[in-house]
């Protein structure tokens, strides 16, 4: 599939006989194009005019498109419509007053002289910030620009239209208030110094698109200096919703995940961390395999088993591949009943078609895990639980919230757009803090029985 | 008056006949507390409930008045509500999402795979920023907790009511995003640096409850270092509603500014800031008074002359005084037809009764200047222009509609909840900037003609 594709809506006037729709869509699809959503604008007599979602490379292809369209078809496009700008004219995101100030009487509560009482309570017991400010639902989605979804180091600001939508499914998904933090710098050093002094307005810090490998540098030093949840979504939760896979592929496949050989096949930013997480769900050691001797050697003294590609296929019945090499696995390597996850995007190692043909049992690509299903409600989970830090087994049980959610659904991946996927996810991440010792805050059946996240 | 009132809501059980209200408004007063809202509840035939607001100056202070009502009336106090401490849990903002994210389709629009288009748009022309994010729309409200409200140096997260309650006020009244920035530090070096380095977010900064002398060197500095609006309320806004009390002022005394003399008395903060904005409106020379001779060779240097109270007494059509010494000015120094401002608080240099009965013919003290006329219609309209900074013509022509407004609406003071003057603020903010060639942005009559800021 595209990397970074164009998405466009053709407003199409489509003769109203058998056939015409079929035509069109068939032309869209042998010009190479994929069609998303499709809305019916007007159904008359004679046309038909409808709103046609299409994803293209870019805007060559959008023009082959047209072509082969106005070619091989009786459809006219009305309009190229560019819906993507559209949404982002004046930003996606508004820090607004939870509630109206519309009389002196308002001010007066919420601002002087009132608010002076708050600001003393907090000021002889700081704990009272947690119930008087908005600082334990807020998140800071800190980046220094330097590796913006696959468009590499475009900069802090070019990256912002990403952050701006991290901030808005926050606030969709969990009702968390998130704030882009644009960093002017890529240097470890003052990428720590600069959250660290701006931490005490922020309930966590999630990291975003910050380039390996001084993400994890940054990552490890934001947690020894603070206490409050530190989430790397390109590392945390990218392996969250891959144990999530293999979770739901060991259900799927009737296998036991504990007593299966996992076996990780690159061991870079994600492997590596995928590789850490698999060790607390498996009693088996994990087989990891990497080109760099560095990465086996630390993927040894987390605990693992160093390994190669042909030993993973032929000792690991679940098999996890990152490598961003597309073809790596070939059909003769897979071992029957095996589970495949070949996960590099756009291409992955090996195609599920071609894997489960060659007698997989099961077989997902990157396509089926999204970091959306985790990082909601994991920051939603650990800010709750007042958590002092994400610990390994409040991603683990947020893996399990996920597959649980998608087995009782009868899906393999769950709706990441369902608030109440988020909700189960957050619910188990706040158990596993209390459980792991980590939480401050005390919450009770009320929390854990709400029917949503208010 | 009182430093930092508590607020409180009595709900009165009140005997409905003649004289019964009236008795218990009396036993307030006369208990030493000041009444806001009167919300009526229930009329009943032999009970009337109100909710009375009720300023008071601490606990126990409440606990009198309580006492005197009980002894002096037949009202019965049903319930104290702490409305203030109500309307602060959980926080009084939230960053939402501009617009409902429910659909896959939605998805791809604000997030993957639509959202990488603008991120490349933003990379190849980053004034394309201007346009597709919220970075001009937002505020980095920042605050070192060094000086919150007449508190002092409670911290940072002491602050937050406070920074969230300016938050509020910039949504409500001209629909900017204001984010709260907590620091962990104080050290000048560190804040510039901080600020610095999350700067590329934000649209302007606003500095806020940074003790002097730290604040100077941090604004002058972020100034140097920063293309933006630097804007630092304790000092500008405070100086820019002054000076629009001064203007309120000379309409109200049918005096001109221009020849009229104005003597600034205390050139702290405030005061000098208020001494250089006065050179801007007066054609006569500033006279200049304070007990530190360093404050009187700044403002000295900055093109005033340096005076003594005496003199400023005896030659000024216009005293400003921002001393913070109750009953400084005796009122025979005043003399006939002068204009009187004594701004400090909670007690004036000279009561403004007092100042008119000793012929003035203009007076009024801090009560009447509100920086909240100022800091909202200011940001929005130096955003609006793409302003590089706020100049000194902008914050006199902030003044100038903030007096206009009031002129036109025949009150001394504007309502600070009124939409318009800060529409009017924001477009004379924006119009100064054109002018005086610090803006980026053209805009046009469709901006100036709208009937409320969108």
């Amino acid at each position: 599939m595209f990397v970074n594709p164009l998405v466009r809506t053709l407003r199409c006037r489509i003769r109203r006989r058998p056939g015409s729709f079929g035509l069109l869509a068939t032309a869209i699809g042998s010009a190479g194009a994929l069609i998303g959503e499709i809305r019916t604008q007007r159904l008359g007599t004679v046309h038909t005019i409808r709103d046609i979602e299409v994803l293209v490379s870019d805007l060559d292809h959008l023009d082959r498109v047209l072509a082969v369209i106005a070619e091989s078809t009786d459809a006219e496009v009305m309009e190229v419509i560019d819906e993507v700008r559209r949404k982002h004219v004046g930003g996606k995101i508004h820090m607004v007053s939870r509630f109206p100030v519309t009389s002196l009487a308002d001010l007066r509560r919420v601002y002087t002289p009132g608010v002076a009482e708050i600001c003393r309570l907090i000021a002889a017991d700081s704990s009272k910030a947690k119930v008087y400010t908005s600082i334990p639902r807020t998140v800071a989605i800190v980046t220094d620009g330097t590796a913006i979804l696959g468009l590499g180091n475009i900069g802090a600001v070019a990256g912002m239209p990403v952050m701006e939508g991290k901030a808005m499914l926050l606030e969709q998904l969990v009702g968390l208030s998130g704030v882009p933090i644009l960093l002017d710098t890529t240097d470890p050093d003052e990428i720590v110094r600069t959250v660290c002094a701006i931490a005490p307005g922020f309930g966590a810090i999630q990291l975003e698109d910050i380039a390996a490998p001084a993400c994890f540098e940054v990552e490890s030093r934001l947690v020894a200096a603070l206490r409050m949840p530190i989430f790397h979504d390109d590392q945390h939760g990218t392996a969250t919703v891959t144990l999530a896979a293999i979770l739901t592929a060991c259900k799927r496949a009737r296998r036991d995940v504990r007593s299966s050989v996992i076996g990780q096949i690159g061991l870079g930013a994600a492997g590596a961390t995928i590789a850490r997480f698999a060790m607390q769900v498996s009693d088996r050691p994990v087989l990891g395999a990497d080109l760099s001797d560095d990465a086996v050697r630390r993927h040894v003294a987390a605990g693992g088993v160093g390994s190669t590609l042909d030993e993973v296929m032929r000792h690991a019945d679940i098999v996890v591949a990152t490598t961003g090499v597309r073809g790596l696995i070939k059909p003769e390597q897979v071992r029957p009943g095996q589970i495949i996850l070949a996960l590099s995007n756009p291409d992955p190692e090996i195609e599920p078609e071609v894997a489960l043909a060659s007698g997989a049992a099961f077989a997902l690509d990157g396509a089926s895990v999204n970091n959306l299903l985790a990082f909601p409600g994991i920051l939603r989970g650990a800010l709750d639980a007042g958590a002092t830090g994400v610990t390994r087994e409040m991603f683990v049980a947020a893996a399990n919230a996920i597959a649980d959610f998608g087995a009782w659904h009868d899906v393999t991946v769950p709706d990441p757009l369902d608030r109440m996927v988020h909700r189960n996810v957050a619910h188990a991440v706040a158990r596993a803090a209390h459980d792991c010792g980590v939480a401050t805050t005390t919450l009770d059946a009320d929390y854990y029985g709400a029917a949503d996240l208010d």
